[in-house]
């Protein structure tokens, strides 16, 4: 395969695809969508079987038991898949919107619209269903979009492209608009992250080395879904029972996903209340392994000592370091410099430390007295997400389909000449 | 100069001032500019000295009359200079504005506000008016910013910095929050587009190879500002007078400009109406060079045959390509084959034609019966412009301050927890 000459042509013909798209209302990329997901029930069998290929050969390499799981299709995971479609079709439609609008003093009137953003490259590892979700939310911003999956799916992601490539034919629209990269030839990547003349956008989902390269090599846009190292600061001022609370589930409710809590800071004040030692006793209760400073290893005797790595670590499991600070402004200094920018947290009763906490901590998303778990587009309304953006361009935070838009401005005169 | 090192504490310095900057208000940050403007007048000696010293360096290495031309800073230069800075400061704050808000069903209340992006590295050429304008832009939406001019202005570029840091330090703002890179080693480019630890924007401001060179190197996000290849494509059914003053004003009113029309499209409609001569005649007789395809040849004698690299051009100069199509669709494929996604207008008396145009042609200004030289920050009435983005992530057309910033999402609760 002549890799560079192939990636050009990805580009040309995803580029073709979102000319078209624009043109599709919102109805006809829905009907696109529930064809889609109609495709995935009717190929139940082809998606097993395939995904089945691909767990024999995980199997082989020696995957892990949790990345086996990840990477199976059985029947409930067939249903997942496509319901999951259908879900982005049920949502309202991101295009269309005049997001501003005025009459100049000459008379032209200027319109700031939504329109879909061309062409996305998609960048991700293992878990399969991305294929679908991924080109799901693209279908519904009006985008065309690119695949490129991990190798240990291949045959799963293809199985599942097919799918949806069959859908998009169904409903009469051009089967290029989802197209899935077929090498998973390193090369690839880099080929298709220099399309500048046809790919508006690369979105990389995976751990930090996949997303490094990506930045390394990108001549096109880059949105960053880094890890999250989130926080949870407990302010001198605090109730005591939502500060144990808000602890607990942010660090136990579930660990493996970006929006843990992985970092605790403890204005010392809550040391000498004693509500330092009831969290830390609290989270030991859970099973949750604590790696503290000097201080907190005073008060918690089961806490081992945290090393400067610790305060850079996303744990994604029950493990947790925490700090006393003497102050709330050492607590933001403490995020600010080992934080991802993703979701950070206070607990407080006062209003100039909220105020203060969320004005100067440089995050994503800045919580009041709620546990970090929250910060997730489903939660905040925005219906599936793409991801949650550490970036700080175009979009920050959870990212729904309203964020794979961008605007053109329209404007309509009457003869206007500039003087 | 350990350039590497130069530039990493450069970012470091920036990221400070600009977390400082986060908690100062709109209006001390409006004083700060009121009082670099009162600097750069107080400095004008000094500011007419140093230009003096690029206007000879520049005269030695054989500089164009134009490129002196706007290189010169005399007493009229000086105050536009001020008078630019204060203009920005009278503006409305770009800041704290509420974007979104809204009562989740477990009563958090969500809120998108409006915030800085924290770090802009501005990389520029020649003219150095862009140190002052750049930095005010900056300050007023509240980001620290590092700038990196061309050595052609080298001398009046650190003295108009020093004059903005003069005003930042009266005003009682850390003077790190504009700094100049001194040196102009091609080498710090590449360094500082490598800080993605404390820049979180490039905006390079210049010609087509600067802004390569800074997409090739960055793993920092970039907003492009590449050439207008702006179009005006009159419609067969169209008001003639029109047409012809909208073609005329759209490439002669001023021709250095990036809003300025290069290509004029015509329907064959109005070739058989006369009204495609009419419009040929009209630009002639403003001395304007034509080249066209060759049913424009046909119809107007003073036309040039245009290559297949005219239709890339941007010409910048009394200079129009003009072609005969077929159809509106021809037009709309012409121009989003060859255009800049800049700013593209239509003639047409027809609601239909009007709508394809603005909805299938990928660009950031779509107009309907007006210039293309309306596409201009002050005309839209953003305040002054950092540019024209011809990119389609964060920012598109015309940036003004509030281009210059993000959001965050900020969640209150009172003790809730996820399930």
């Amino acid at each position: 395969m002549n890799i560079p000459a192939y990636c050009e042509e990805l580009g040309l013909k995803a580029q073709a695809a979102s000319r078209a798209l624009a043109d599709v209302s919102g109805a006809r990329r829905d009907d696109a969508l529930r064809a889609i997901a109609a495709a995935i029930r009717a190929n139940a069998q082809t998606l097993k079987r395939e995904n089945k290929k691909d767990l024999e050969a995980g199997e082989a390499n020696g995957l892990s038991s949790a990345m086996l799981d990840r990477l199976k299709i059985d029947d409930a995971g067939v249903e997942k898949i496509a319901k999951a479609v259908e879900e982005v079709a049920a949502q309202g439609d991101p295009l269309g919107a005049v997001l501003e609008g005025k009459v100049l003093p000459n008379g032209i009137k200027l319109q700031k619209l939504r329109v879909p953003i061309g062409v996305v490259l998609i960048i991700f590892e293992s878990r399969p269903n991305v294929t679908s979700d991924a080109a799901a939310l693209c279908l519904k911003s009006g985008n065309a979009c690119v695949l490129r999956g991990g190798k240990e799916a291949v045959h799963s992601n293809k199985a599942i492209a097919k799918c949806v490539q069959e859908g998009l034919s169904k409903a009469g629209l051009d089967p290029n608009a989802v197209q899935l990269v077929e090498t998973t030839d390193r090369a690839a990547v880099g080929e298709l992250l220099r399309q500048e003349e046809t790919i508006d956008l690369c979105i990389p989902r995976g751990g930090k080395s996949l997303i490094r390269a990506v930045v390394e090599q990108a001549h096109i846009p880059v949105i960053k879904h880094y890890n999250g190292i989130c926080h949870t600061y407990v302010d001198g001022d605090c109730d005591e029972q939502m500060a144990v609370d808000l602890c607990v589930n942010g660090k136990t409710q579930r660990t493996g996903v970006c929006n843990a809590t992985e970092t605790i800071l403890l204005h010392n004040d809550v040391v000498e209340s004693g509500l330092a030692k009831k969290i830390c006793d609290a989270l030991v209760a859970k099973s949750c392994e604590i790696r503290g400073c000097e201080k907190t290893q005073a008060i918690c005797s089961a806490a081992k000592a945290a090393t400067e790595e610790d305060w850079g670590e996303e744990y994604l499991d029950l493990i947790v370091s925490i700090k006393i600070v003497d102050s709330i402004d050492e607590a933001i200094g403490h995020i600010n410099q080992y934080g991802s920018k993703h979701t950070d947290a206070i607990v407080t009763t006062q209003i100039k430390a909220a105020e203060k906490f969320t004005k100067l901590v440089d995050t994503a998303n800045a919580f009041v007295n709620c546990s970090t778990r929250f910060s997730d587009g489903g939660e905040y309304g925005l219906g599936a997400e793409i991801g949650i953006s550490t970036d700080k361009l175009h979009s920050r935070g959870p990212m729904g389909a309203a964020d794979l838009t961008t605007y053109k401005w329209v404007a309509y005169g009457d003869g206007q000449i500039r003087g």
